[in-house]
């Protein structure tokens, strides 16, 4: 039997659906399992979007272009006026996902063996797509007792080689669920203007902002040629299953070489495209009432999850992400039990060890990442299961 | 202003798209262009599949499992159980689209510097795909002037080294329409065996098959560890825009590897698995009139094709495009002055340069592949306008 790439082994499980298996197990027993582990809202897409699907005249199912429909890209470029940020329809290249422009901006700027510099805790599958892409990922450690603020300048300028070509930034941060001030993002801009660097930034939770400090995107910092903005409707319109997403860049060059890669995979998907497209305009109080509904989630869930003996989590500021630490050595260990072995009343919950978020081994090891996707009853009956799980587990262990 | 990565530059550009921009110019001068660049089919998708879409009720358009939704896989393994392999939906792996099975496959089996054995000409964005994971790739050659018959044994052996680890063979073929014998698949699979190979096994043509040998799956080989599958719903039920493909192995090794990798971009679109699981069972009538309409078209194309002066085209017995040689130096030049300069009763034709299905520079410089996915009564029009536009190029041009 011939042997798996070495890139096969090292590739990490997803830390938010590797104990996917447990929890159907536990649901083919008849359980219910709340899941706090995945990003997945439980609140209805636009209704326009779903009639655009439902409405399709088309009879032929077939390719569209590489950098998606043109009358997309012209809605999102209409979108990102109105956030007051002016990206003209031909700079912005439609993917499968923000996950597909990811890679794409990962494929295009870095060869194998290039640095990246990621923010640590990170969104897993940062780490999971630079394997894929071959890149070198350095970390700088933002902490859960300072909210997870960006780690300072000097921090930055030591993870710099001469091998760094890219920094890579998600605001607001998922899964600390950071806003990063302007005085960062300033501070940020000068590093990358002075090593000439990429600044990846991922600015898919931009509308889901809880405190009163304005969000920046990165194409405002005055480095346009550097940035590659990471886009997708999915948190935006509850639409993650449709897989569309956006690369933006103000540079030629890597429009010119994402568009090859773009093109090897044919195109983005016509039937998602449709719906995106009817989910941007005129959804202004749909998008309203989504993020007051998230505002009330965190407000409620951040108090209660702080009220559970031993639990800790910093108040997140945008996205839809906390994490928490937890009175438990091992929380990977504590999220399987949840699906193998804790059950009240035939429910149990379902976490993402929040280990699978740093690259620094030992870090994160008694934290999860909590996804407050669920409306605010089942929030409570989450916050209930986790104390009682807590309790019993470590009555149990101890 | 930062470098683009080398193998951003490397990459190279489809041939079947990167005159995408001339032909856009064309048409906005009004002129009709008859599209034989892309394997895009005219025909309708399935009435059910449509219908399927149409009819969606959920609300919440959610992300769906990594590996594809499990009624979809089921259908697939139905669908194969038809045909007499015995697929369980365990061995499925839904993915976006052929394309991004053709990445996983790569990612999951090879490391950087490993060497892969193609056949050219080939599928263009095979190459494309390897530059994106980083592989070498290395050709035996077949010809025009043997119907692109699999090359020997002998070619096999002489192009592989120590760092061979996998074999790629699109069968029925795009884009020479080649269906491998019996034979010829029993001495590729001695080879692969004893060199202990991964077969990569395209096979998205099967349906197409229109001489009178039987098509013959790599997975009934014998060599069942060694071979990974290579699906879509593309070309079968004329659904090329959802993105609906299938990476299938019995070996659980491989499996576990490009779960990883489908985890770390979520999931597979969710509408087209909805069309999708919709167009495979009870659309047998729908499949056998594509296959007669197909037929036709080829044996008319073909025909009609080789009628042209110093036009030769091998007839293909399976999937649906030919490469065809003209009397020209430069295929691309020619398909390039065809969108630029070329008008009969303003219409033109968009043919691929063949060169970019080659590896080897110099190969195919004077051949084009054409797509016959064009009703018959077009085909004879785009039969006159490449007779008309070959007569005034060399015109021209001598």
């Amino acid at each position: 039997m011939p042997d798996i790439s070495k890139r096969g082994i090292a590739m990490p499980s997803s830390p938010i659906r590797k104990l996917a298996p447990l929890s159907g197990n536990a649901k083919s027993q008849g359980v219910k399992v709340y899941h706090l582990n995945i990003g997945q809202p439980d609140l209805p897409s636009p209704k326009k979007a779903l009639d655009a699907v439902r409405s399709i005249t088309r009879t032929t199912l077939e390719y569209s272009p590489s950098e998606g429909y043109q009358s997309l890209r012209e809605a999102l470029s209409r979108y990102y006026s109105r956030l007051g940020i002016d990206i003209p329809q031909q700079e912005i290249i439609v993917t499968t996902g923000g996950s597909e422009a990811i890679l794409f901006a990962f494929l295009a700027c870095l060869d194998p063996g290039d640095e990246i510099i990621m923010v640590e805790p990170c969104y897993a599958n940062y780490i999971s797509m630079a394997v894929a892409a071959g890149i070198k990922v350095k970390t700088v450690v933002s902490r859960i007792e300072d909210s997870f603020a960006l780690p300072s300048p000097d921090e930055f300028e030591k993870a710099i080689t001469p091998a760094t070509t890219a920094i890579l930034l998600c605001n607001p941060s998922n899964p600390g669920g950071t806003l990063y001030t302007k005085d960062e993002l300033y501070q940020l801009r000068d590093i990358v203007k002075k090593h000439q660097l990429f600044l990846f930034s991922d600015e898919v939770y931009r509308e889901f902002v809880y405190s009163n400090e304005p969000f920046l995107s990165a194409l405002s910092l005055g480095i346009e040629q550097n940035v590659v903005l990471i886009d997708s409707v999915s948190k935006r319109y509850s639409e993650c299953g449709i897989r569309i997403g956006a690369l933006i860049s103000r540079n030629p060059q890597v429009r010119a070489a994402v568009m090859k890669f773009a093109q090897a995979r044919l195109s983005p998907p016509l039937l998602g495209q449709i719906a995106a497209e009817a989910s941007i305009d005129g959804t202004e109080a749909y998008s309203r009432e989504c993020f007051n509904e998230y505002k009330a989630r965190r407000d409620f869930f951040i108090e209660h999850l702080n009220k559970i003996p031993g639990v800790f989590s910093p108040k997140p500021e945008g996205a839809f992400y906390t994490i928490a630490s937890l009175p438990v050595d091992d929380a990977e260990d504590f999220c399987r039990w949840c699906l193998t072995s804790f059950r009240d009343n035939m429910e149990t919950i379902m976490m993402a060890p929040a280990a699978g978020f740093y690259c620094t081994p030992g870090l994160g090891r008694n934290q999860v990442r909590l996804a407050y996707v669920l409306n605010v009853k089942d929030l409570g009956r989450c916050i209930e299961l986790l104390a009682k799980a807590l309790e019993e587990y470590n009555s149990i262990n101890r």
